[in-house]
């Protein structure tokens, strides 16, 4: 009997199922000064101390995506291991900062299964949660996966399709309740735009490029503690490329992003995203966002803007979404729905 | 006169001597940051404070390979600059955890000599000692290493052959006073096999693999302060190529190993090891291990599990080892026999 | 209008100006884990806790360039997006350590301007402060640039050119007022060579060469939060290289120069620096070391020596800096003039 983890396959998930996923891991400075090393990450709030506390927190809490990726990461043993393709994201939020010291968990409820018709895959949805070391939600999201069935001669579990919001509402986005950007400093922060600057419908490019490279995507990946081979073995592939984690390009267009939103200080929904193309070290990643809506927040001087943020490779010109066909243009990486908070 | 350190040939020993070795280093939760980026490790005691005090201890220690290669590369300066192999190591055995803000230096005697017979050349034995800042050893280990003579014409010393234990004997583990796996997690350590279901002869293939980069090693072994000119200086052989520390090759293989022994939680010996060939940037590292031993320990809920760790390189085929001829098959790695500590 | 950055054009800088810069960071054990893995630096004072008490500091400062690059990475947006030139540094002075946990910013002050005579560019001098938490400064220097007009048709500002020391004076080094070498311990340190054996004129080749790689230098300058594209956009230089941020080198060799200098524990002044040639990856690093003075100081055991260090790329020789004509040898890479404390 083997005693390696073959990875869950879709006719061993049930809806209702709650998986606790393996190795707790605690945080320090460590993962902060890596991140700053991984991505060119500038937003002041999770660098400085003191401009935190000058936003009325105790401190800096890490970056917003460290707590994403340490959560994400812990599930891929159990989730994604037999996965085809990661098909999507909704009602993510963030529901409370995660400091160095802190020990994060996570565990996923199965939400919802459907078997494909060719009998040979099923959609799994799961909702997962990352948990700290009093147990206190840091942040949750539902992603749905395709995976591989072991048998294709099993049977084909009930349907359950979960409703899922296509946005976080607003009045549902959690702000951490000592938050304050009523004496914000702008210039620290990089920016003088603030949240009455940005119009609905407004684009902006982000301007700058990083060429990735094999050492960095696996450094970042590996720190997420995600092991999925795909990422780490050059024979995994016909072709010998390493397919780059898309979490790894989320961080690299959120960082890029500084340039034209250094004042969106935290993120926190995760409204929806899709890995448009696979991304492979050699190339240039850009970015360029979009405000697809903003709301005012009862925090005093915290207004919530709603963003796109699409990553793309090489140069792909100006704004490059979707062809005439409908379907993301093969530069395109990544196409994100988040809100983030910014002063108002 | 020169101002830089030749390093010390085979005449500079003599048996008894004590090296002091420069640069003590205080470690942070910066090094553990660190040593997940570079290495897929993910046993749960030393991820998560949580975990460890479920174990008894008052914080997830730095793993077990962090004080070894802390300890080994402060070696490097006065042992091994001139030496043309690594020869083996015996007795090893890690005496107390390293905990972040620990500051370590190292020591060694030199307990044995032997001039080999082209005279050009002769074995050094050494005992090593890492000590953290309240004098307290933390490890130790015998290593020895073929130098070069300086002059060919100097007399041989008297041959002294030290006695070493084949494998530590199980009674000599030392086990953490607090450790007490009574109330282990299995499902957060995430694996259900525990010590009573290993079998003494089971092999397990650790099924993963990673693509080295030259990035990656030459960061991993500069950590430790490890600056032998081979791992970084691509214009030092004729082949161009930059040999990799072969402690980065045991940390990788032991990282592997979690897939199939995720409980193995502490290493606490180390009995033996070859470098049986280098391992150069592009091999992608597999492993494998093999129960070599099983042994009851006096700590609540401990066993001692004795494994060979073998780390290969390309798709080697199952269990590769040595050939009919009794040597190293040419894919093989690293041959590592190791004790580690386990719930039972 | 744009919300991204287009940086300063000549124009947009006058004599007087105070620019304070963005993105405020605090550092932590993590900064340092990250130094040592990027860099071969062994210097004992920024590495062990203990040995920095015993030399009467309260614990072990970060690496002194670890504070240059922080201070000077938070002026690249504001002083060098659109520079065609890095000219030069003088009075260069580090004031106070900077301590894990401390929290850096940085501000520049514009102390003259002179436009060339093409009237496209003009040369802008700034003195730039790095400062704690506190409002106090840990350190200071004078650097000058070539930067771009917007508009070449605009008007030429007065012209002021400062007037510089060309070497720190040795009664203006500020050492830490703890700062203690009296009970200095050599043995740790790595070096037997003391303040008395180092002749003024002497020359030190320190030996080791390290070879870049791209993910290295891009982690490292990432990590000073300096986000310039011509060091991470492999698409922004026709020949598709990424010009390596100069500051790294300037690390690489003063860690290189520990083979000969381990005791030039601390960096106390940068009297002129010259990036002499462009450092790409692939290039072979090395330096040597020119003693250019000495002086006694105020403090217990403690004196002060004035180093020429000098990188090279490739096997080039012993000592190369300037050919016949004058200029830099094509092999040089750096010509940095600094004071270091050592003991006496």
């Amino acid at each position: 009997m083997t005693k390696t983890n073959p990875g869950r396959f879709f006719e061993d998930y049930q809806t209702g199922q709650v998986i606790r996923h393996a190795v707790p891991r605690t945080v320090s400075g460590g993962e902060r000064a890596l991140y700053h090393a991984l991505y060119p990450a500038r937003h002041a709030l999770a660098s400085s101390d003191e401009f935190a506390r000058a936003c009325g927190l105790k401190a800096a809490p890490l970056d917003d995506l460290i707590a994403f990726h340490i959560v994400f990461g812990k599930t891929v043993p159990d989730v994604s291991l037999n996965a085809v393709a990661n098909l999507g994201y909704a009602e993510g939020r963030w529901l409370r900062p995660v400091w160095p010291g802190d020990t994060i968990r996570s565990e996923s409820e199965v939400i919802g299964l459907k078997q494909n018709s060719n009998g040979k895959t099923g959609v799994v949805w799961v909702r997962t949660r990352g948990l700290n070391q009093s147990g206190e939600s840091v942040m949750e999201y539902v992603r749905w996966v395709m995976v591989r069935k072991r048998d294709p001669e099993a049977p084909a579990p009930e349907t359950v399709v979960p409703e899922l919001a296509e946005v976080v509402d607003a009045s549902g986005l959690v702000i951490p309740s000592e938050l304050n950007f009523s004496a914000y400093d702008f210039e620290l922060a990089g920016e003088n735009h603030r949240w009455g600057d940005y119009e609905i419908g407004e684009r902006i490019d982000h301007v700058d490029g990083v060429t990735i490279e094999e050492a960095e995507h696996m450094l970042a990946t590996r720190l997420w503690q995600n092991t999925a081979k795909v990422h780490f073995d050059a024979t995994n592939r016909e072709d010998g490329k390493r397919l780059i984690y898309g979490g790894h390009v989320i961080s690299m267009a959120r960082a890029l992003s500084f340039n034209g939103l250094a004042n969106a200080q935290m993120v926190v929904a995760l409204n929806a995203g899709a890995h448009a193309n696979p991304c492979f070290a050699g190339d240039t990643v850009r970015a360029w966002s979009e405000v697809l809506d903003k709301a005012e927040t009862a925090a005093p001087g915290v207004g919530a803007i709603r963003l796109r943020l699409v990553a793309t490779k090489g140069d792909s010109g100006d704004f490059v979404l979707k062809g005439e066909d409908g379907k993301y243009a093969p530069e395109v990486l990544l196409d994100l729905d988040y809100w983030a908070l910014m002063p108002v």
